[in-house]
């Protein structure tokens, strides 16, 4: 999740987040906090889609540094870091097909910036393509309450050419496809998958 | 990795080995070790499969649970524990499919206990089958020097049938392959994905 601001681009571990029956999902959380709801509501998404028998998309988990563990007590850890996901936040699996993606949010209304994406998450990507992988990005334009699948190729060749740069939100709305929202799933993007990647709806 | 007890069942967290070229892969490790060894050979077998465009294997990071974080020098974690894996430890892609496999080591001689599959494995497991993933294990026969890759398909259908037993090595072959052992990769797995699980030899 960008827009969550740590020392050295890390990120924190989220615990999953268990929504009470009958409770709105829209948290209210801390402005700092928002990338995290966005990843809480992704997994929600994706344990909607497991349990419906769907598709099977599984969040990484975020890779930790360990440096001193006490193994008289648990083993416990007593001094580890989080290190970078050097890939991206999910993978899965829908009908034997293989599918990869990195969800991200920013707070601005008219362009993302592509220094939200770190160049290992790129080259990840690109090699997935290279495998024939369905590879895209979820973009949550947070105060506008709108998330888009992006397919990856597009923002691949975007930072290839434009590293330093922003896309657009005209753009990229262009190139992306509105996801619908719901209470469950919150964010319903295999449809999109589904669509684009393999009906070769390739119109965009 | 099995046979690498921690209380709780737990697993360490691993990093990557990198081996210095011209030199033998097969680290002098202590016995309890030999677990992470086998881990490190097949991220350096995957490492491989990636260099060469051949798949995108990649391994799950081990899911930490973070206590205490001092955020005034870092963030440094101060307090964690390392959690259950609650899928496999490897998933990826070769040529748009979907693979999703768990290496397990054992020193038995005669026998694979299941015990060393925790049942949350198998349904995840389960799940891939059923969306059409390609599954399996990669079994480390330590003391007999071989490696076998066993589809999933055959390893739940004994675990559900038989779930505090073991397989019989004998038995297992007849449902495994045999894994080619070399320099680089380390165990070349993948023309057996190919061949078993992608052109239709289903003989086995």
């Amino acid at each position: 999740m960008s827009e969550f601001h740590y020392p050295g681009g890390m990120k924190p571990p989220v615990s999953k987040v268990e929504i009470p029956k009958g409770k709105k999902l829209h948290l209210k959380v801390a402005p700092g906090n928002r990338g995290l709801d966005f990843e809480a509501e992704i997994n929600q998404s994706n344990d909607y889609y497991v349990e419906k028998g769907l598709a099977l998309i599984t969040k990484r988990p975020t890779p930790i540094q360990t440096v001193k563990v006490d193994y008289a007590h648990g083993p416990k850890i007593t001094e580890a870091f989080f290190q970078t996901q050097s890939t991206t936040d999910y993978n899965g699996v829908y009908q034997g097909h293989y599918i990869d993606f990195e969800a991200k949010s920013t707070r601005s209304k008219t362009s993302f910036p592509l220094a939200n994406i770190p160049l290992q998450q790129i080259e990840h990507l690109e090699k997935v393509i290279a495998q024939k992988g369905i590879a895209f990005f979820l973009i949550n334009w947070h105060l506008l309450n709108e998330v888009y699948l992006v397919p990856a190729d597009y923002i691949i060749e975007f930072y290839r050419s434009h590293p330093r740069s922003s896309i657009p939100y005209e753009e990229m709305k262009e190139h992306g496809y509105l996801v619908k929202q719901g209470y469950r799933p919150r964010y319903d993007y295999l449809p999109i998958v589904i669509e684009h990647f393999l009906n070769n709806d390739k119109t965009k």
